[in-house]
């Protein structure tokens, strides 16, 4: 039978800067009595990736220029938390009150530049925001190599954020980093049940398990940060989730 | 221990018009060994909605107007295609060469109308494609409630489809009708760890659901169109996937 399981980890604390993920990690597979087998698919919230690497920032500490100013009026935000966007973006997208959605420094089409500032330790006197990981698929990839090294086992990470989406309601997981798991199922060639090729070429797979493991992780409270998946049967795959971001120039909506 | 478990039923025959899919889709439960559940959720591939519905299209029977004729030039696509795309949509959102975007009569923004040309039987010389099915929220509902009736299990049905995304590669599953399964969770007023209220208000928990099945639905001849969802805790939702486009009005990406 053809079975996917998708189990969070309990257990894992809240991450300080320089915390050594892979060793928690480990831990909490253990405490959770959860071998790992070569194929399975580790699924790691950005936020602890971002937490470990002390990407943070203080608002404070930020001047906001002009063009911050202006654009916190448009769009009715506060003008230090504007400039730390326009800080971590390559370009504006679009924009209307509540609303700055940019191309950030990763290439990702994310309101606020995927900055956060939920679930982080703050102090209302000095606002501290949680940003992006600079690399998220070179995190991806040493947390693969450190647990090859670790325990023998071919597993593919992908490193999973919220984000929200041209047309459609609700914020979704999608992968922004990504190594050893597949990432874009290519069909090119492929025949269907009656042997005609598939007009479809490409299945952005790292998303839809990204948004398969944001179900469990939640929101909120939950605190459930790691999301083990088995069953997936897949080639293992060493492009980066930087393939999954369409080219501007074959980009139609930007 | 939080657990998702994702099943795909083995054995389901190829769908024909009129064929009763809750008495197929009950079969199988049985043939997998598998019972529902409160609480559980069925994922249904949209294809085999639109075949026992019997919303099929031939190209021969299209006579294209001139606007066809153009857009077909322009997009390097069959011009009897591009007056059947014209003919279920609403308006033409973007086009270029080999790619046709509109918003189709249910309001997705989908390219090609989400009309499809994998996995149906079809003769070259009258080429037989498939439409979405009308109202895939009521064809959820009527799933929902016979399985209530014959099982009196209170389960949520998904139906899902793939969808080609503005600034990221690949296509997704997105839940295009649903009944009784959550479809946008509202987070509004949920604290964080540290008691802050989230920024985040809605997740497109439908289309998460619908695409971790697609993991296991697969685009090509895996012939497995019905996933079984165990492990989601979640309140009966009687929205239907309608909830998860976003009004025109709302929408900077259009």
């Amino acid at each position: 039978m053809k079975k996917l399981e998708l189990i969070a980890l309990e257990g894992i604390p809240l991450i300080e800067e320089g915390d050594n993920l892979v060793e928690i990690i480990l831990s909490a597979l253990k405490g959770n009595k959860i071998s790992l087998s070569n194929g399975d698919v580790l699924v790691v919230a950005q936020k602890i990736i971002s937490k470990s690497e002390g990407r943070y920032a203080f608002l404070n500490d930020i001047k906001p220029s002009q063009q911050a100013i202006d654009l916190s009026i448009e769009t009715d935000k506060d003008s230090k938390l504007v400039q730390l966007i326009l800080n971590e973006s390559k370009e504006v997208v679009r924009y209307r009150k509540g609303v700055l959605v940019v191309e950030n420094i990763l290439g990702l089409i994310h309101a606020n530049a995927g900055i956060d500032r939920s679930n982080i330790k703050s102090d209302s006197d000095n606002p501290r925001v949680l940003l992006l990981p600079l690399d998220p698929d070179k995190s991806a990839t040493e947390i693969r190599k450190e647990i090859l090294k670790k325990t023998q086992k071919k597993v593919g990470v992908i490193i999973n954020d919220s984000s929200g989406r041209a047309w459609r309601n609700g914020i979704v997981g999608i992968a922004i980093g990504s190594s050893g798991a597949e990432v874009l199922s290519d069909l090119k060639g492929n025949l269907d049940l009656f042997g005609n090729t598939l007009e479809v070429t490409e299945v952005g797979k790292a998303d839809e398990v990204a948004s398969a493991a944001s179900l469990l992780m939640g929101q909120g409270k939950e605190a459930l940060p790691v999301v083990v998946l088995k069953g997936l049967t897949e080639s293992e795959d060493l492009n980066g989730a930087k393939a999954l971001i369409r080219k501007p120039s074959e980009d139609l909506f930007r």
